[in-house]
């Protein structure tokens, strides 16, 4: 998991900024079982990777710790219905009358090495998950089908992508030939003492009111029988201790940034307001 | 809240007006409860904030009243069905022979540090508000996909959306992940008394009309049982007022401005004049 | 009403002949209420109007009448499922070497205060119909999304839209948050005297034959409960009475002009025979 | 009927070729009622046509004949669902660098003052249709979107429209908004006689072979309630003809030019068989 | 039939390589009834034609074959959804910084007098059969909405059309306006004793062989009542004779080149299989 | 086989280097039949073949082994639902103010007499794949619509195409006209003798890992009848036996590499854990 740390990161072609470069301070991330190991070996191997779990349980915040601690530089991609192939690999322009290409996103990743992350895949088109297939291959390669260019994915190269299982999408799912390409890690939402613990240290407050919140999360999501579409995530939790320490009520706190986000039914805003005032 | 309000308004890349800059007079706003408190703190803790509530009971003059008091420049964005990512980021223009870069509206409001209120957002296709994603992380960042740029929030910065809960929607809603990246705040018509305050104030007729026009209003809302699909806003309550206030006769306004603009059901139409000659 | 008759018409910006300007004769136009004084107070207090009515009754003339005695120049806008928002507001063209903007007939009749008329409004798109929203709010804005600029109506602007809200269009229909910004006048068929004046008037035939036209078209109305689409309107009636001025027999002329426009079908076709054969 | 002809045919914009000027040989049309004198007297009256009825029974000879005998240039458009605006009223075109205007058909027709015959019209989008509502108006104008021109058609314009009310279009009808701007003359296949003689002209065949063809055509149409979907042109009889007149044997150039364009069904194409061995 | 043939090949206007020169040798062809010479005098009397039968059984060698005995070019398109009737008139194109028309290959068809065959023509969209109609006519014109320029077809241009009527297309069909304007000649598997001349010139294969073949393939397209889609064409039995010719065992050889190819359903596959155990 | 391994590769028009030129090292691969025999005579025969079989059973690289073993260029197109005719023939590109034409991946193929293989063909739209029939034929031509070329392709030049017949696609699948065109051959998973090599050769496991990786993957497989949606790939077991070979402790390399990646099912998962509980 080590030797790749000190390849040199080569040079994109074209300007491309909307790189994170290795270096800074380590992301936050306190692991719930052997998740880091696991991915170092699959990056080690050079193995693409899956992410599959709910909504701010912190996929992408595991990421950005990986990247941290592999050393290479990490590019995001916000997948949509909208996402083309060409967004993903690169277009022509026209500068001073001529067609020039300029690299997208994941090839200016695979040319540099870095880890590509593509979050909520599932709502990209199949055309561009099938992009990505020939970069899970042994051979690493990325075609691209304006220039005939075949790009050969430097050493550290590594494809992520997540998605949350949870949605019901009837018309939406990852083909199995897709699926069948990564090394699929679970994820969930921390334990309690784990999720207090974020709690407590992004969101500012003290240990009794990050664990009472995290004992009011606990509850909600018993909710999900009843109609509720996705448990309070961990983000909810942060951004409500974040109001109370800055002087919001709890009470309120809680209403604007934990309950209003997760529905609009009266009947459900109802039974959580209930629960906020029986827990807090 | 107040220590944003010094910070200077840093210069957008490109010639954009499309922005409400600060200052100027204090926009008319009745506070129903300490939403102003919120918002301000939700703005302060780099929060952004979601305004659930129906068609014209004043989100959009609360956020032109926030942005005065937060000393803020403000960017509006009507969302529809066909508002492209690229209407949000920018996009490229040819200028003597030159492809060069024109940033959009959400880009620009990123880059002064202003508030960026996108305006029943729903509306929007779902790849334009996965856009908005990574500006509500800790990071604050818009990567700008066509450009490789990755922009940075300026302090400051805040993104505001509404959307209105009753519309059924069957197959447009806000995914859980987008929703749980806000705070929310909930609104409702003002009650009679500063409903009628503000009747008086934007439609210029005297109380005792006032009181009669907000009367009339609530007597209207209990038909939604009947199949009538909204309730009369405000807003049809301040053009009736004017109308009036111009010397068109109260029932005519009320027909015309009121009546009229809620429905086109015969039997409707048949019951709300009755409620009309019985309230007038 | 008259104090906006004076201001002058300011530039457009760009070359657009579009308009039709003010002056000239007057359009005729019977009133059938007091429609002409609510719209002349409605465009003294700036609230956009909405006329509600069936197809060819009268709506289209009398807006031209509203701007020729407000003394406004009048843009009139045919909607359609592919209008699009940039054909109201605006494009780029490429004029030597060089992207420059033109404005759209939307953006033009705001900048000149004109009168802008949008027909069959419902058969536009969502986002060309949410265009229009700024431009009904007190600050009578219209923001140009590709150039960022924010035009402010000039004074005697004013946005009138029509529609016929006897279609059923199950999936096409005015979103309250778009009625609510309208005062809304209803239009019908003009009553029999009236209607036998306009057929007179614009067909060029004497009262008794102009009568009969109408008796019969009173009487072929009452036929919609047995699958007619629409009622015979007072343009077809016109087009029946121009053919009988220049010679065609009456019984031929109502076959062609008057029954074969309103349907296919059989059994209407000889209903409405017989009706004219009873009726001339 | 005659002070049209002899306006001088004014110069179109650009260089448009598809026009078939006035003059040349009568295009050759038997009558089957007064059609010559109630179109005719539209056009004098400035009142637009709508021609109705199957497939290859003479509608799109009655125009060029009406073109001929009225002296007017002939436009003809035929309509789909993938003809839009543009494509009627003009384009951008680039030459030279610059962005330069080039008339669509219907503009053309309007400029110069032609016959503008759209056939089969209900194939057309309703956005394309809708262009053609000013043009029908008393005020005859062509208002162009995309320069801000408003075109008024130059005397001797007219604009005619057909279409077959047999087809079965659940979801293609014109709306009554628009059929109502039409004068609408029936069209039927001829009766035998006159069939005769349109089959000996232009099939060139004796009198006792067309007269044996129309009567098989007869016998043929008897068939739609068992399921043919539409009836024998003449057209399929002036082929069939001019296969015999050239030594095909009268059986088989039934078989190939006047049943096997008709259906598929292998019981009608056994029925019609039939028939033709009975008939001949 | 012969007088064409001496009339010389009109130049196209620009640079198209895509037409099939005549000349040559005689292409293979085996006619199965007087189908060569309905096909001339449909040519010599200016008819287009229409081709109906299953995949494979030999229709566009019968074209071939026809453009050689007439010694006319032949252009031929294969239809696709995607075919636009700009893919078949021509588009502009930049060269030097203008815009310069380029013909597609019906309009340098029409211009060269060659035969133009559309190959499975209802998987075009209406649009483009749409364009084809005035090439049917009397007139024989294609009119280029583009360019305005109205081409007269040069002498011996013919239109002709191919389609299965064995494809259950509910939402696909000829429409019978367009139906009605070819002449419609019927092709069918060849009869066994002919396909096994075809199997022995084009498989390279002993009579004994090809006779095995055809008789197996009879037994095959016995199955159609199971579920077969479509009957074993003409062409599998040929590349099965090559594979065979090539030393590739009989059974296998069947295997691969004639079931493999026809079904993926396991009872079917099993049942051809006996089948092939059972004949060969 | 052999005669055609001499032929010079002739230049591509146009710089394309998308091509897997021939030499190197033989691509690993073990016959399970005559595979090679046949797919060697249809490449000698100028036969195009279709490969049937599942997700991952080793089609892709069967392929580039033929490749190799005939010594021919390789050139690979993933299909998918947005791949259009222009991205297998070319397009025009801006260069210099010109127009010029830029050849796509299957005329680069066609020229220099390659073997072109089109990965899960079915997922390509139907223009996509009627592109491919002219190549089919014996003629082997392939018409460039947009330019007008017919280009011939170079000796040696081979279509191959792969599917799954698995997927059930009620709207996706080959046309009998496609499917007849091609010699196809029916992959399956290696039996467990072979299988186990694989993931020694290719994993890096001992015999007794990978014997009992097949093992399990053998019991998995027989989990779909109770909803497996595809059975476990051989690409699976080797990523396994690769996490394996790196460290990662059977049990939990199984989970993430195996098992996730299968299902999302919860009562699947449980089934598959029992499994390897049993199996390790």
């Amino acid at each position: 998991m080590t030797d790749l740390q000190s390849q040199p990161v080569s040079a994109a072609r074209g300007a491309f900024d909307g790189v994170r470069h290795p270096g800074g301070a380590e992301p936050y991330y306190v692991a719930s079982g052997n998740e880091v190991e696991v991915f170092g070996t699959a990056h080690a191997a050079g193995l693409p990777v899956m992410l599959k779990g709910p909504t701010g349980c912190g996929k992408t915040r595991f990421v950005e710790h990986m990247a941290w601690r592999l050393n290479r530089p990490l590019v995001t991609i916000a997948c949509h219905d909208d996402l083309s192939a060409s967004d993903l690999t690169g277009r022509y322009l026209i500068r001073g009358g001529e067609t020039v290409w300029s690299d997208g996103p994941l090839t200016v990743a695979a040319r540099m090495g870095a880890i590509c992350y593509l979050d909520e895949v599932v709502e990209a088109r199949q055309d561009t998950i099938v992009v990505l297939h020939p970069l899970t291959d042994d051979r690493r390669l990325l075609p691209i089908d304006k220039t005939g260019e075949l790009v050969e994915a430097a050493p550290g190269f590594q494809l992520v992508i997540s998605y949350n299982p949870g949605y019901q999408h009837a018309l939406k799912d990852l083909k199995p030939s897709t699926r069948q390409r990564f090394v699929a890690l679970e994820f969930d939402f921390p334990d309690a003492a784990r999720e207090a613990d974020i709690v407590m240290h992004e969101g500012g407050v003290d240990r009794a009111a990050a664990t009472s919140l995290v004992r009011l999360s606990g509850r909600i999501r018993a909710l999900r029988d009843q109609g509720l579409a996705e448990a309070p995530s961990t983000r909810l939790l942060v951004s409500t201790a974040r109001l109370m320490a800055r002087g919001i009520p709890a009470a309120q706190a809680c209403r604007v940034a934990l309950v209003n986000p997760l529905t609009d039914d009266p009947d459900l805003l109802a039974a959580i307001s209930d629960l906020i005032s029986a827990t807090l």
